[in-house]
């Protein structure tokens, strides 16, 4: 049985309170435990971390080297500035997907470059929390493609 | 039942053919009998059409006014240059999701900017032939949406 | 009687459907109904053309030489890409007046640059609908002056 | 009966005088000596200033406001470079239109930018000196249209 | 007993009548005489001054040199665009506070750049009306600490 | 009684110690104890956190939703690199107040871009350690004002 | 016997015509047929074809795939525009040659950008229309060479 | 006997008080005194003008036009900022020798632009205020050489 | 006997694993015995820290401060975006050497720009983890000049 | 009888010895000795000359100047830095003809930029060796048409 | 008696034959027999020096060292690409003053930077060939003020 | 025994009397000497040559190949500018050390660019002279480890 690493970046602790109208009302837990969910009916474990801090998001990719066979990273604000990130997920082996709630490129500018992208096998952005499971089905497609 | 039109643009027509290493190996028929079938799957009429042309592109877009509930376009070359796109996809009142074979912002820098994104509600990239279907699913949630 | 050309680009044949907010709610047939009469009471033959093609707009206006005195643009959102538009004004010898509906200045910066203004004698913007009538009025004030 | 007010910039007192092969033969005088004629054709009020000073054109803005129902305003070299008069445009209820004798964006890259165009309805280029009497057609169109 | 300048620039003999929803509804008059009261709890001295000129901004800080002990300047638009007022701050001896109602660096992108800023001790900006009071606050304590 | 949180980034707990020739002599405690003087006497209650971490800091401001009514940030260096601290500011809903000792707008290029000012009502530079406390009154000010 | 497909852009058709100072004075057609004779003495057999569409001369070299062994192109206007072009010649397998009547490089900024160069063998550019004939040779040429 | 201007902009008349460093001791006074004794020995009368103000300065320039033969402009600030005063130096015809005490390519990078320059015919920059005797004397020798 | 900490940023606890054929195999605790060694050869007692996080790096380095005499300092991705490590660089008062084991200036263009750079009295990169070695000889060197 | 300067620029005396995947394995010797018979085929005499100095290149340039009616150059390097060999061409009043063994537009974006085009009647580029043929034939074109 | 340094860049040997619409008819021998004379009157030894080849300019300049005391520099085409130019005049203590022809900011952009400038006393631009004379005299005059 | 060219550019024959709070006060005489001296100890032939020169620099590279092993480059302000010497560095199949005294990224920002860094495999920086025995240390390290 796969396992799958989801990690969220900054401030998506706080779902469902900030800016609703742009990121839905649902909580994290909710996502997660729905995310858990579609894992499940695909076969897959799901692990789930999230942290406001670049350095352990660095550590948390880091550590799953060897443990996983997919990670599905929404960087939040670390996609547009964080060269650490990209260099970890740079060293992970397995399948990665980046994922968005909304469309950066719809956003400010300073929302438009993304360091995840050049490591990222590919990219899904403005389903709203809908993308949590549309990621998870597609990790489990690009795990079976091999 | 709700109608789905799917817009390929310039060279799509090559598919399976070109640069297989990027695009695969699938031609363009092969991959729109697949989405026919996906769509139908989830209770959607499925119209897909190729142009080379940037104002064939245009008119289709125009026609799907008023007799399509959703548009996924992967508009090729057209994506990074085509101001007259953006208009008409601005001008279509249906949900709009832009596919990419491959992730574009992992190739030149030429093809870093979209026109298609800020008239798009979501974006699917780098997932191979599959992201016509996991395209279909999508305007197949997003429409359930409302 | 002097004969102008009236040439309108990509998605124009949408007015009064496409962001009425912006451009108005009458019909491109209503606009060179319009222009049609203040044409002749100025003595003037008008040819209207729409086309969302780049390569059909080329060839309009190439076909414009030797035939039309004049010719009135709006080439929509080609006035911002096409260096061949451009090409094809620059062989014209009349009069050459750009228009557009809303002032292009105020809108996205991808709409700054103009391919047709170098090309141009004069500009028209921001009037609305009503451009139409003024450019023909400029055209037969600039025919008159030789 | 509506007022107009006519605001030229700075170095305009040299029409007729400097670079005639650009700006045509007629003085200042003659122009608005033109435009008062066209003016009352169309049951306007005009009031003219010129002015070498941006303060001054600032203040002539300012004193607009609740006097003229209109202004036409070729700000010359000020229209590339004051932040202040669009400021103070931004301040007049009424209708403003941006007039040019010749075409900028034909010119040097620093006249491509215009302060004056985001606090204008409209803009006229490239007519000669004939751009005051269709500068004047357009307020009254404008005023019509309420 | 210390005797401070306060320097007005163009469009704020407006205030109260202009954009009242970025800039409050009280005239200049009321922001001066409040920050008199303030300057006289204080001890200081108030000179104000308002021009929509340049030239006379200049003349009115060069006129400060050998008078005032400091210096408080809304330079309005000319904030963005005025080397002369800068080099007038630059040969004023004594304490300059750079002062805004709103705060220039969320409004349009031309108000991001200060020249009065590299000659300003210090800078207040987006406290509506209530900034007068506290840059005369403020000019008492950095002449205080000498 | 309103309460505030002080949020001190990176170095500036070397306070007293770094550059003083540009941030003081004064400590960090001793800044942040006159703070709390002022906050007293300003019937504010006062919460001070200091941290080198950008997640840290990205925690502290979201553990201030709905704890306190004002938020006072010398974001340091975080305020030229971070979105994740704009995020998390955004998400504030009382008044935020931008510090910063010096001015950055006088030191090198890359200081002069703020991911803090467009999530901010009001900023205070330049008045060295004494802005601390003339931040505390500008916050009892907004709040005041509603 | 080899065989060479000829594609000229936009506004070629004009040849003669248009700007003869920069282009000379034969028509494409004279053109064409010295091209002919020229490419009859070097044993090629040559196609040649016209076109002001971008989308019709993406899909004349899409066409030439595994009937022509090489390619000349004069893209016009669209060498500086054109991504659907670059792609589609990136899937031509032959020997392509870019050709240009005058030097882009010495003509405005828009025309030094080539979206042709990257998939391009090699350039000739600035010999007037007798680069027609060269490109030939330099095809045959490269043909021999394997 | 030829006559020549010398037009002085912002802040020179502070010329000996400020920056005395970059820019000597002597006042405006001295300068233009020691100006008049080189001009009379080169039989040039010697008109000389300094403001404050960018319109004065313009409409100085403009009544130069018919009066003097040459005109010497240390333009100050508005050098870097006057697209106002470039025009009128355009329509003076006689000699134009732009002036500076010191080096503008030596200071802050907005000094670099020069909108005098275009319009001058030679310029002296860096001999501090012996620079006026040395305009003068290259005054006289363009119109000596006609 | 002088004391030098060893900082080692983001992803290089990997050493040895990630990326062999630009970072070499062996493992940061091999580097670090081998870079023990050598300070001990050299009369110089090492300290070695390795953090993923930002706030701890800068931590780490402001302790530093009055402890250690020299740091060198591979800051991995934090070099190209973390101001606040310059800053604490900035307040040490010891000698500072930047390491690189490859050289940036060769690789991906986000990669060029180094923040440690103006902040290190020298730098070493590009000789693979001998440069460790390298750096502590030169530490040594530069402590025995003064 | 007519004669033609050839020159090569700096490591141009290394082909076949440097990058030979790029430049091909012939030597200099064996490309100027091709390039004399076919000169001489053209009724050409052919002079050579090959230099590392940029100063030696420009004087051979100018000793040019009244002796051969057409040159050749190959700037290497040079190209896309020198404004002292873009002069020198300049001043040569025959037929210049620009070649490249690759196409510099494919390479490094600092070999994009040419000095040598501006003042260089044709380009040939990316035909390997043979190219110094071609241009042979080129100039005589050019010769012949005067 | 002082010794001034005279030195002229790549294609100043050129003088009188090379575009004289520009530079004037006098060949280089002329303009420096004349700069003698001018010398001698100043009292002052003249050593004059010409090349095409930066490194030989670098040397003289070196050579000027503890040699002459002032120099006076056409650096030509090398005035905008020669940063060891830059560095050997910032090795020599004497006065330097920069000398143009024609004025650079006329020409075309890539003579826009000066890499002379920032290693210049001062700079006389735009007299043709009489600025030698005029340079000498402000060395004069800048020896006597010392 | 291995050979190793060390060469030395522009300005560096200056070494000790040029800017020595930079440099240093040693001759090149002294440091080439001292390089020698290491040079031995490691067993290495040391080949130096200093020249203005950037063709004879080019020329000097060539002339290594085949001949020495390693090369120390201290290009002095031909690092910045010389794309001649960069294809020459190609060329050579030995190590290459690219060598500075001081750290130019703390220098001028046209210090910034490197032809020579691509082209190197190392880079050593700001170590004073004492750069030239550990660039020799770290060829033979270089060397020695194939």
């Amino acid at each position: 049985m796969s396992s799958v690493l989801l990690v969220n970046g900054p401030n998506l602790n706080l779902l469902g309170q900030r800016e609703p109208h742009i990121y839905g009302a649902e909580t994290l837990a909710d996502v997660v435990s729905r995310a858990r969910v579609r894992a499940e009916a695909l076969g897959l474990k799901l692990d789930a971390r999230q942290s406001n801090g670049e350095g352990e998001i660095v550590s948390a990719i880091q550590a799953a080297r060897g443990v996983h066979a997919g990670l599905v990273i929404n960087a939040g604000a670390y996609t547009h500035t964080s060269v650490a990130i990209h260099d970890a997920l740079r060293a992970f082996e397995g399948v990665v997907v980046e994922l968005h709630i909304s469309n950066p490129l719809n956003r400010e500018p300073f929302r438009h470059r993304s360091f995840v992208a050049p490591a990222a096998d590919a990219v899904i952005a403005g389903f709203g929390t809908a993308g949590y499971e549309i990621a998870l089905d597609t990790v489990a497609l690009l795990l079976a493609r091999g």
